[in-house]
């Protein structure tokens, strides 16, 4: 897939994973739409296989693969959750996944990749030494590479969560995603733009992991640096497959602090009963510390992971 | 309401109070099943309003009510979950609430009632103080009381609960309940018992409130003594209009290790991403133990509240 997905290709891609994954459900709260004076509609990617969105864009690319393509396993890098994806993904298709992953990764996502059968490899927290490791893996395995957000097949597989939000919910004025790697935000944006053409989609990133925004001022990519936030899903640099998309389809990228990020985090347990990781509740962050306003507007708000560990809770 | 309540009746309540509280999702989930070898079906009770299924019973109660009967406001005494439901359902029903809680009750619940706009009288925790004070805010006040669960009207509302279990999986084989005053278990029992004749009702109560099951054996009502468990919400003891049905309609009471039911309370929120109660997690602490055996069955289980001090965890 050498060019940007279409509909079609996030259609595609939901025909292609939708027997696999959950067709997560929407949730609202009377509280929190109290508390934020607007209609909220929370796509709970935290109920997905693996805990997080990622098994959508991990399983459509390795299931896009062919057989020979395939054949010699597949292999990534990642902070965590992308990680289990494609170890769960490549057991689904039958082949090996290695998976690099930063020796700060939670200790919990670790585990859960190992059971699901991958090889992990361990490196330093820094984009270089990820790339590194895994060229090193690739030039020993010959595996196939699924980058965490830089693939279009990856893309369109995280289009699939606003393709359902859209579908369940045509209302909606504004879309808003975390922004990690631009991977998730991107799929969102093609998906709301085609089905949703008056809403808008907005992104959210830690104020100290705040590239995106950076970026998008600047007109070029600026690589993150020292991204020491408690969203360790948000924590890497856009790529140069998601940043295109960003710059045309995403109206504007919001910052919030570490403590919003705590507060928005505890309130969606507290109230909804629901557990959410730091990174899935960075943009209930920016409503919260009103950062953008969005006052009597039906809002969908995706929920992109629920992997914590329980031994280290930020209060 | 002077009979046990009657299918019917449970229906009726049902109409009572279908508008205003949640018809709870039945969640499901690969892992648990897979780790208890059984097909289990949550009922998710956390979710409802106020956070747990007392919301049912309370709201009956207060509505079925004249407006005479109610026009001196509503009283009951509990230790967080029914104190919280009596003061919403007056709150819909437009009178005031007054509620007697032990001091011991977690702080978190207290603040919940006192947001409803009840008055809160605490006491002693334990059964006797907290009767005493009961009476004495009534003698002042006139208020109507709504027992925690030695009621038929909250009997009744309780049991809407496993009727809308039963509609949404009539293969079920056995349902679950946790069991404190009876109030939840002798509802579930009465819907059971109608709907799937074939199905088993099975209560389980932490040991150090082994109450029910001593009561079962010995044929009478024993009290709970030094109920020290964290199941907060299963402290008390048995009421003589619960008894009678539970004895009839329940096939086993089954107790739990404290240890058992922190465990089972940290797989449903590290594998179902939701947020459950000590005593909501009583029933799946049982099957975890292995003290019933499900094999290939299909279980109803009631996760009746998710209402946790999040700055104290149990682990």
């Amino acid at each position: 897939m050498n060019n940007e997905p279409t509909l079609a290709d996030i259609r595609a891609a939901s025909r292609r994973i939708g027997q696999r994954i959950h067709r997560t459900p929407v949730l609202t709260s009377s509280t929190l739409d109290r508390m934020c004076g607007a209609h909220l509609f929370f796509k709970c990617e935290n109920f997905q296989k693996v805990g997080a969105f990622k098994i959508r864009g991990a399983t459509n690319a390795v299931f896009s693969l062919t057989d020979a393509g395939a054949i010699h396993g597949v292999a990534t890098h990642s902070s965590g959750n992308h990680a289990a994806a494609v170890a769960l993904a490549a057991r689904w298709r039958g082949v090996q996944a290695y998976v690099v992953m930063p020796e700060n990764a939670p200790p919990i996502k670790r585990v859960a990749v190992e059971e699901y059968g991958a090889k992990v490899f361990t490196c330093a927290p820094d984009l270089k030494a990820r790339e590194q490791e895994l060229a090193a893996v690739v030039a020993k395995t010959d595996a196939a590479v699924i980058h965490p957000y830089n693939d279009y097949r990856v893309i369109a597989g995280q289009g699939t969560c606003a393709l359902e939000l859209c579908e369940d919910m045509p209302e909606l004025d504004v879309v808003l995603a975390p922004v990690g790697g631009g991977g998730l935000i991107s799929g969102t944006a093609l998906a709301v733009t085609e089905l949703l053409p008056t809403a808008r989609v907005i992104g959210v990133e830690p104020e100290r992991a705040d590239d995106a925004q950076r970026s998008m001022a600047a007109g070029h990519i600026l690589p993150v640096v020292h991204p020491d936030t408690i969203a360790d899903g948000l924590r890497t640099s856009l790529g140069d497959r998601t940043f295109p998309i960003m710059q045309r389809l995403v109206s504007q990228i919001v910052t919030v602090s570490e403590e919003a990020i705590v507060l928005a985090m505890r309130l969606l347990w507290e109230r909804m009963k629901i557990v959410v990781e730091p990174s899935g509740a960075v943009p209930l962050a920016a409503l919260l510390s009103h950062k953008i306003d969005l006052s009597g507007r039906h809002a969908g708000i995706i929920l992109s992971g629920g992997n914590v560990d329980l031994a280290h809770l930020p209060w």
